[in-house]
């Protein structure tokens, strides 16, 4: 038997069966008219939003990475709510564009960005993130031959890594960002160039659950902010201050205490240098926001045996959850948390692996997992399913095709 | 340093860069239009099927499995120099329609057939691969609804393994076939409900590079079949033995010694029982076929260093280059065959990381990798890119959209 993931706040059952958004599973299937189906939770994320709000300074503004989700209705609620969007690529400005948001709001990251998105990038007013002097060099150019002053902020590559993060994005040599010891440099060749400075970007990871490791990361933002300012003789129009924030996704992964990081960030903001004092100063979160709003509903098409283990084949896979499989920036592969969304309050009373329906012994949701007894047509849920989830699987293998997405 | 894997055997240089099919790199990208692009070589392809017919013994028929590359025009080249086609959904089964090839020569496997796939590839005189027995009643139920007698195969998960294999998908407990001991009670319910046995389908494993195991496995294939079709008392029409056919990705990757394993399956083919003496016997292959004859090939956006180390960041990634990246199926990341391909003869100078333009550090191409002298504008080949890269790669991913495709 394998432990589960533990599953998020805020999901109960209607007569037996997994609610989302006070409507059983069942209900968003019929209306999708299909599994597998992707159901993100409204509430789930306002609730998210207001949670995060309550607990960190009032001073401190909130932007949401629209990678984690770019789902058309996702990405328009979120906008109402985020106070900033951070873009990744030329075709997520073309998504922020078509819900309305202002622009001006937006910044793009991203370290191989191609002459053509720059170039659409700064006739929207959209502040880069530099990741390299070349970078900066062919901003400075496109601008010139626009005749728009580019606005730029400099994504720096800091000496120091998130601790514990799922992912790091700082501490040695990265391909994002420019090394924090250049960045003085690039900053005053910005302002010289006469370049609209914006201020920086400084993400050191992501997915991390100690609030201490976050604590202790943005002490160090705030403290290399603070140093380059000094360096450049500046001062700081804003300061992106990264993410970071996890979402439990495994048995044992505790929720990060937010509370404690926003007090922690709250004393910091009472005696910000000058170089600080007048910033804008942001926090970057995707996963965070949106993760554990979503819930990934798929339908049993076999419960089969196989020398001693039962399998029950589901509609799904890892075409449309890539992560869960285990295959997406994991060594160790293990269980998301995963239930029978038509049973959600029955007892557990047998040991079962939940398969994809692709013919790849890869294609795993859940191994040797404690359910109860599940049939033919019953729905299992995958929760953790609103980031990283429709948008980072090989949707097309095995001539599959997009799982239905929905807003509730 | 980090080495390379070996680039496989046909690509030569014009002019001191990469040639495909005749014409360098850069003659293909201006064709066009943009990078990404993934080049299939027609030549390669044709050449790779001459060889192995070469080697295999005239009787052994030879399938491909589509879901190794199903672009439209590699697709129905390959159709006319396969024997049969192998389908693992309903949207390939379109796929395969779509370009004429006779549907009685098609067969599907996959563990999590839907009713409406079942259905579609009955009315088609598809032939199913079963992969459960309450998969082989939904199948009879479908026929007499229909009114059309099914063509059915029993997948059998067989009690050995591919030794050495990039994927076992046989030996012990699997989601995939019927454990062979339930296997002639299940032919025999085929018999009596007066459908079309269609014969075995006994898939191990893929991608093994040792021609011992490959020929050990499909020794052990023919005796299971033989064991089998004793038990049930019947003579088998058609086996499918399987591939697992691998090809060399990493370093130290030796070619699979093809003459030796055609060797092998002639003197078994000379001794045949007399249950498999007029069976029609096949392999099915899929990556063996196509996955050296595909290039990916991305530009260079930027070079950058930091903190000592050079970084090539490409437009493209692992959007495209899922398995190539290091996420797919592997524990450890290991270095494909990477080449600058505008600079293909040029001698290596500079150890530098190749990376994707994705703003996160699972976006490896190649690391640590000894390459001549590049630049901005130059032309990066990934090898191996003829199976398993466009379609199962997330090409949404942080909006970034699929790749070009061309068979030249």
């Amino acid at each position: 038997m394998k432990p589960l993931g533990p599953i998020p706040a805020g999901f109960a059952a209607i007569n037996g069966e997994l609610a989302i958004g006070g409507k059983p599973a069942s209900h968003w299937v019929e209306e999708a008219g299909r599994t597998p189906l992707f159901v993100y939770s409204r509430e789930r994320i306002e609730q998210r939003f207001a949670e995060l709000r309550a607990a960190m300074p009032e001073r401190l503004k909130v932007n949401y990475a629209i990678k984690a989700n770019s789902f058309g209705p996702v990405l328009s609620l979120v906008s109402t709510l985020a106070d900033g969007l951070d873009i990744a690529s030329g075709g997520e400005l073309e998504m922020v564009r078509a819900t309305g948001f202002d622009l001006s709001r937006v910044s793009f990251a991203g370290p191989g960005k191609r002459d053509e998105e720059l170039k659409a990038a700064i006739e929207a007013g959209v502040t880069l993130n530099l990741e390299s002097e070349n970078e900066a060099q062919r901003a400075i150019a496109i601008g010139g031959e626009l005749g728009v002053t580019p606005r730029m902020a400099v994504r720096v590559n800091p000496d120091f890594e998130l601790k514990g993060s799922g992912m790091k994005m700082g501490g040695g040599a990265k391909p994002f960002g420019i090394d924090a010891e250049r960045v003085p440099a690039l900053i005053r060749r910005i302002l010289d160039a006469g370049c609209d400075f914006r201020g920086l970007h400084i993400f050191t990871g992501s997915q991390a659950l100690s609030a201490e490791a976050v604590i202790d990361m943005q002490a160090k933002v705030l403290d290399c902010a603070h140093r380059l300012a000094v360096e450049a003789d500046t001062s700081i129009p804003k300061l992106n201050m990264g993410g970071g924030y996890g979402i439990p996704y495994f048995p044992g992964d505790k929720p990060l205490d937010i509370t404690a990081v926003g007090e922690a960030l709250e004393q910091r903001f009472a005696e910000l240098p000058d170089t600080l004092s007048q910033s804008e100063l942001f926090i970057e979160l995707g996963r965070y926001l949106v993760g554990e709003a979503g819930v990934y509903l798929t339908r049993i098409v076999d419960r089969k045996d196989s020398y001693g283990e039962t399998y029950l084949v589901t509609d799904g896979g890892l075409h449309h959850q890539l992560a869960a499989s285990g295959n997406f920036g994991t060594v160790v592969r293990r269980n998301y948390p995963v239930a029978i969304a038509s049973r959600f309050t029955a007892e557990p009373v047998e040991e079962a692996n939940v398969v994809g329906c692709l013919c790849t012994p890869l294609d795993r949701l859940a191994d040797k997992a404690h359910l109860p007894r599940a049939e033919v047509g019953d729905l299992v849920a995958v929760f953790c399913a609103g980031a990283y989830g429709a948008s980072a699987s090989p949707s097309a293998f095995l001539g599959q095709g997009p799982a239905e997405e929905m807003l509730v």
